[in-house]
């Protein structure tokens, strides 16, 4: 274990640059909190780092991370860090004295897709994007595609929105999805006023590919003409739309509710 | 029409301390964007203020919205800006080139409650309570009421979210929802885990008052134990609950969609 109070230190200085862009392409992720680093260590890897808060140490949780990590880090892997140093290097405002960097996963996407899915085209905002990786492993999908443009999946917000559903998801990030279509053996599924019968009128399938697009320009035009189910869900003329997200976990939801997981 | 391009103007200034401030407890509220400009104007009140982009005012909307509030404003009322000060008033990166300083509305709870409603106890988050306000409009809810510590109605935030949602609805802020229990004539309504039943495998009255609580602690347990309706929505374990933005839509529209208003 290594103990940094200097802002000059050079392995302080490398942590605060990666802060910038973590999670961005290329770039390594920085898990913040218990809840997300116990995850982590529950998938059985070991971080890139551990972090913790010097003076937060006999804290149990904390204790019990230190202890885990200790078991598979070499020393100089594990840094304690003044509050003051921590701090820098969080996003949110009360952090719990505990950050991973951890290398995301980038896994290949298989030839033939053929479960339940959920794609995501130029989703870019991170609340959006990480609700939606929640409310997929709510119910039980397990692989989300996400074009380039849509908000990182393993940067601070989308992590911190997720919830930990990021360690219950294969995540594949910069795919081209008009690409993909042909590789599909489920249908693809949009949400569209066009041509497109009430969600809650139609026989939904077990598995599909659902596709959820930019907030506000929707599907990209080519998806949306491969989409074989078409639906579209009603609601008062108060409001012009439905957020993204809310969209997403009604389709979800609805499909649940009809395959009888309930 | 006035026109202001020192940060030294005294107006200026003033708009620029409420810009810190805007919506919360008895502050006026600063609408930005021409959506929710052009909706107050829709709702037939004139603004307190109404303030342009110099250098934008030959858009055909910002155009159209001058006309509008010329109409309906002294002189004095209506402000233009350079581009540069605009900015320091607006909370995203890309403005329109239009804002207007509101005095939100502060309705009165009626004596009995018995319309669908929702009731919001603390939720913090300006993106969630943004979003169930959204989310009520869309299936025909008229009225939310909210507990003190919820995220101010009228805050920036809370307006971009609701995407005009709140002009469709009568919002009450810091209500004793615990002393309004009594008011009520429907039942009031409470996702939870205790002694509920699956939301799918309810029959849904038309009308209840939905109440969704704070983002960590949930519902206040007073509220809890006042619930005569308790629902909870099942979810694969992968995640240990549902955003309550999320949670709040999905009960909302299995009502609606009960009901049969699809």
């Amino acid at each position: 274990m290594k103990h940094v109070a200097s802002r000059e230190n050079p392995q302080f200085k490398q942590l605060h640059r990666l802060a910038q862009h973590a999670g961005r392409r290329h770039e390594r992720a920085i898990l913040e909190g218990v809840h997300l680093c116990q995850a982590w260590l529950a998938c059985a890897e070991a971080p890139a780092l551990a972090v913790f808060d010097t003076e937060r140490l006999d804290r149990p949780e904390l204790a019990a991370l230190l202890a885990a990590v200790t078991d598979v880090l070499p020393a100089h892997q594990v840094l304690t860090l003044t509050p003051q140093l921590l701090h820098y290097l969080e996003t949110v405002e009360t952090g719990q004295g505990v950050l991973f960097v951890v290398d995301p996963p980038s896994p290949e996407l298989p030839e033939r897709l053929a479960e339940p899915m959920v794609w995501l085209d130029r989703v870019q905002d991170p609340g959006n994007v990480g609700t939606i990786l929640r409310s997929c492993a709510a119910v039980g999908i397990r692989r989300v595609v996400m074009s380039a443009g849509c908000a990182a999946a393993w940067s601070p917000k989308v992590l911190r929105g997720g919830q930990g559903a990021h360690f219950a998801l294969t995540v594949h990030e910069q795919v081209d999805l008009a690409a993909c279509v042909d590789r599909l053996d489920v249908p693809l599924a949009v949400t569209t006023l066009e041509d497109a019968q009430d969600l809650y009128a139609t026989a939904l399938p077990r598995a599909c590919a659902w596709v959820f697009g930019h907030e506000g320009q929707g599907v990209a035009v080519d998806l949306q003409r491969a989409a074989t189910l078409r639906v579209r869900i009603d609601h008062a003329p108060a409001v012009e739309s439905l957020n993204v997200g809310i969209a997403a976990a009604l389709c979800l939801f609805e499909q649940r509710r009809q395959i009888g997981a309930h």
